[in-house]
C-alpha cells in the first residue's frame, strides 16, 4: 500500500480507539453508572464524539483519502477499508453543521413529546414533532444523496448499500407466505403453559442458567461479561471485551434465557472478528442486518429447536429442580414457540415478528416519499395490522405510538431486523450443506455440539469482517443473493411440526 | 478575569474531561474488565495519556499561561487555579521526552526484577535496577528543581509544597513519642480474639454490613458505587461518580469493614468537592496527605473508637447473628485496636504504622542524597526496624523487599500516609472545639450521628478544594500549622484506655 493509505490507516486507528472508549462508557452508563453521574457522563461522551468527529472531518482528511484512493487498493482488505472510510467521511461531511444541531435539538424535543403522547394515549401531542422529524429526514436524505428513492439514503445509514429495490422484493415474497401461515395457526390450540405460569423462577438461577448456556454455545467469558440492565444489549469495547446484558422476570424464565441467547449471538460475532484487522474499518462486523442474523440464529433457529430444547432440559433441571419436574424437551420446545398475533413488536413471536417490521417499512417509505400524510398515519397503522395480522389496536399507545425510534429520528432502521432473520435462515441452509455429512445439525445440537456451526459462521461470516458489503457477504457465504425463501421454508416446516398445519 | 484566563480554563476543562474518562477506565480495569481485554485497554489508556499530555504541553500553552498570570488573579480561586496549572505545566514540560521514556522503560524492567527478587528472597536480583532507579530519581529532581534538598522535588510530586524542612520536625516529634509508647504496650496482654477466629464470616454479609455502615456515615450511593477488587481503592470519575472497592476474607471481617471505612473516607472527600469549581484544578482534592486524613479519620479515629463500636454492634448482629452472640461493643473495640509491632507495613496497626513510614522516609532521604549506599540498604532497613519497633526481619522478603513503590520509581510518596494521620488528628481536635458544646463527638457517634463531623469536614476541608496548599488548608481549618501533637495526644489517650499504660 502507498503512503497516503498508511497515513489514513493510522488516523483510523485513533478514531477506532476513541470508539472503543465510547463503547466502554456506553456500557457503563447502562449497567454500572450511579444515577447522579448522568450529566457529567454526558459531557464525557460529548467530548469523545466531538474529538472523533474532528479527527474524521479534519481539514487534510479529504486529500489523504483522495490520495489513498488514487494509489489504488492492492487487495480486497484495502478495497474494503477505502470503501468504508469514504462512506464514513461522506456521511460525516455532507451534513451541514447547522443541520446536525437542528436535528439533535429536535430529537431531544421529540422524545419528550412522544413520551407524553404515549403516556396520555394521544397522538396529537406527538403529531407536529413527528411531521417535522419526517421533514428533517427528507432533508437528511437530500444531503446524503440517493439515486431512486430518498428512503434509500436512510436505509443506507444502517446497512451499507441497502435500498428499496432490494428490500421490496425480499419483503413482498415474505409477506405473501407469512400472512396465510399465521392465519392458519390462529385456529389451532395453544400449547400448555401451566408449568411455566404456576411456578416462580428465581433470578439467581436464571442468571446461572443463562451463563452456562451462553458458555456452552461458545461465548468466551475471559473476553467478555454478562450483566443485568433495563434494556438488554450487546456492547463493550472490542473483540477481547464484549459485554452483553439481560434482564430477569421471576414470573417467566424465557425472556432472560432467549434474550441471553440473542445477545450471545451478537457477542459471538464480535468475538469472532478478524484480529489481523484490529483498528481497521474492514475488521468490524458487517452492519446491523448481518449482526441480527447472528443473534437470531442462536436465539431462534438453534435455541428454539426441539433438539436444543432436549439438550437444555438437564441444564434447566439443574437450576430449577422442582419447577422442571416432569417437563420434557418437547413441552419446553412448544412453550418457547407459541405463535400468536399480537400488537406489540418487541413481544412478538418468531413468525409474526416480521409482519410488524414490514408494516413499519411500508409506512416509513410512504411517509418519507410523501405518499402518506402524518394525519392519516394512526389509522393507516391500524388498518395494516388488521390486514396483515388480523388484529386492531384499541388505542394509539399499543398502535402507532409503541416504538421510540421515530422520535429519535431513526427512519430506515427497522428493516435490518427482518433482514437479519432472512440472512440467518439462508446462512443456516448453506451451513447444513457443508456440515451435514453423517448427521444433521439437530443431532449435533441434541448432544450440545454447537462448535461445528459456530466454526462455520466464524469462517464464512465473522472472519470476513466488513471487507464485503452485507449483500455480497451473504452471497459469498451462501452462493446466492439474499432471498426470503430459506426463511419461509424454515417457518413453514416449524409451524407444521408445531401445529400440524401447512399453508 | 481576563481573556487569557478564560482560554486557559476552557483548555483545563478538556484536560479534566480526559482525566475523568481515565478515572473510569482505570476503575473498570481493576473491577470489571475481562482478563483478555488488558492489551487493548492499555492502548486506550495510552491514547488518553498522550492526548491529555499534548493538550498540556501544546505549543501555545506556555504563552496563554504567562498571559493569564500577567492578568493577575482577581480572587483566591483564580490564584489557586493559576498556581496549580503552573505547577502541572512545569512538571509536564521540565522533563525531557527522552527522560520520560527512559524512566517508563526502567519502571517496567524494575517491577519484573523486584517481583523476582521478592519471590526468591534475594535482594541482589533487584540491586542494580534499584540503584539505577535512585539515579533516575536524582535526575528527575534535577529537572523539577529544588532549593535545599533534591528529595524536596520528589516530595512535592505527591503533596504540593512538601519539603524535608517541613517533614523532619513533624516526624521527629512523632517518633520520639511513639517509640516508648509502643515499647510499653509490648508488655501488656493482647485482647481476646477468639470470638473472631473461631467463626466464619460469609462474604455476602460482610458486603451488606460495609454498605450499610458506609451509607450511615454519609456516603451517597446515588453518586457512587461499592465493588470488590484485589487491591482496595477509591476511584471513579468525578464527585457524582465515586467508586470505591474492598476485598473479603471469610476468616476475619475487619479487613473488609475497616478497608471500607477507609475508602468511604476518601469517597466522602471526593463527593464533597466544591461543585461550582467543577472542571477547575482548584476544585480538586488537596493532595494525597489531606486525602489520607479523610480516610484515616473515618477508619481510625471514628471507626476504631469505643463509641463507634458500641453503635455498630446491632449492625454486626443483624448480619452475623450467631457469631455476635455475647460480643459487646467493648470486645469489638479491643479487637479492632490490637497494637503489636510487626514487619509488614500494610498489616500494621494505627500506632505502629507511622514508624514503618518514618523508616522509609529516612531511608529514601538518605538514598536520594547519597548518604546511604544501595549495598548497605538491606541491613540499614533491618537495623531501623530493630531500633524503632524492636523487631528484625528474618529475611529480605519481609524486610526491604516488601513494598512495590521503589520498583515503580515512586520516591517521596510514603510520607503522605503519615501526614494524613497527623492532619486527621489535628482536624478532629479543631472540629471538637467547634462542635462539642453540649456533648462530645463520641456521644453523637454512639447514637449514629456522624453528620455534624462530616459537615464540619465538608465546610472546612472538602469545600475548599485545592484553593490553598495542603499546609495552608490545615492551618486555615485548625488555626495552626501542621503539628504532630494532636496525633500523639490521641494515640497516648487511646493506648492508655486500651492497655492502661502511659508513656
Amino acid at each position: 500500500m502507498g503512503e497516503a493509505y498508511a497515513t489514513l490507516m493510522s488516523r483510523m486507528k485513533e478514531i477506532e480507539t476513541v470508539s472503543q472508549i465510547q463503547g466502554l462508557l456506553g456500557w457503563d452508563q447502562e449497567v454500572m453508572m450511579p444515577p447522579k453521574a448522568a450529566p457529567l457522563r454526558a459531557e464525557q461522551m460529548a467530548w469523545l464524539s466531538r474529538t472523533s468527529h474532528s479527527m474524521m472531518v479534519e481539514s487534510t482528511m479529504g486529500e489523504v483519502l483522495d490520495a489513498a484512493e488514487a494509489e489504488g487498493a492492492g487487495d480486497e482488505i484495502a478495497a474494503g477499508n477505502l470503501r468504508l472510510i469514504r462512506d464514513a467521511y461522506d456521511k460525516a461531511t455532507k451534513k451541514p453543521v447547522d443541520f446536525v444541531e437542528r436535528f439533535a435539538r429536535h430529537k431531544s424535543k421529540s422524545i419528550v413529546s412522544w413520551t407524553e403522547a404515549r403516556e396520555k394515549d394521544d397522538f396529537s401531542i406527538f403529531r407536529d414533532d413527528l411531521a417535522e422529524m419526517i421533514e428533517l429526514n427528507r432533508e437528511l436524505a437530500g444531503y446524503l444523496g440517493y439515486e431512486d428513492n430518498p428512503y434509500d439514503a436512510l436505509l443506507d445509514i444502517y446497512e451499507s448499500g441497502l435500498c428499496v429495490s432490494q428490500v421490496d422484493p425480499l419483503f413482498a415474497g415474505l409477506r405473501e407466505a407469512l400472512v396465510p401461515l399465521i392465519a392458519a395457526v390462529g385456529d389451532c390450540e395453544a400449547p400448555d403453559m401451566s408449568w411455566v405460569t404456576s411456578n416462580n423462577w428465581p433470578e439467581a438461577a436464571q442468571a446461572q442458567l443463562s451463563h452456562e448456556i451462553s458458555s456452552a454455545i461458545g461465548f468466551d467469558f475471559d473476553a467478555g461479561r454478562r450483566d443485568k440492565s433495563t434494556h438488554p444489549f450487546c456492547g463493550g469495547s472490542n473483540p477481547d471485551d464484549v459485554r452483553w446484558t439481560t434482564r430477569y422476570d421471576e414470573a417467566e424464565p424465557f425472556g432472560s434465557l432467549y434474550g441471553s441467547l440473542h445477545e450471545t449471538g451478537h457477542g459471538l460475532y464480535e468475538q469472532g472478528r478478524p484480529r489481523h484487522l484490529d483498528f481497521q474499518p474492514a475488521g468490524h462486523a458487517d452492519g446491523l442486518g448481518v449482526h441480527e442474523s447472528q443473534s437470531r440464529l442462536w436465539e431462534n433457529q438453534v435455541g428454539r429447536s426441539l433438539a436444543f430444547s432436549e439438550w437444555a432440559i438437564p441444564h434447566w433441571s439443574e437450576y430449577f429442580p422442582s419447577n422442571m419436574n416432569g417437563v420434557t424437551g418437547e413441552m419446553l420446545w412448544r412453550s418457547v414457540n407459541l405463535v400468536a398475533p399480537s400488537l406489540i413488536r418487541v413481544e412478538a413471536d418468531e413468525a409474526t415478528y416480521n409482519l410488524h417490521i414490514m408494516i413499519r417499512y411500508e409506512i416509513e417509505k410512504q411517509l418519507i416519499n410523501g405518499d402518506l400524510d402524518v394525519d392519516d398515519l394512526p389509522d393507516a397503522w391500524d388498518d395494516m395490522y388488521e390486514k396483515f395480522l388480523g388484529i386492531r389496536s384499541p388505542n394509539r399507545k399499543q398502535g402507532v405510538l409503541q416504538d421510540v425510534h421515530w422520535s429519535m429520528g431513526a427512519f430506515g432502521y427497522f428493516p435490518t431486523y427482518t433482514l437479519g432473520n432472512l440472512y440467518s435462515a439462508q446462512l443456516l441452509v448453506a451451513a447444513r450443506a457443508d456440515l451435514e455429512n453423517d448427521e444433521t445439525l439437530e443431532e449435533m445440537w441434541a448432544r450440545g455440539e454447537f462448535e461445528p456451526l459456530l466454526q462455520w459462521m466464524r469462517d464464512k461470516v465473522h472472519a470476513r469482517g466488513s471487507i464485503l458489503s452485507p449483500a455480497e457477504l451473504v452471497e459469498e457465504a451462501t452462493g446466492q443473493a439474499p432471498t426470503p425463501q430459506p426463511f419461509i421454508d424454515y417457518l413453514r416446516a416449524k409451524i407444521e411440526s408445531l401445529y400440524g398445519v401447512a399453508a
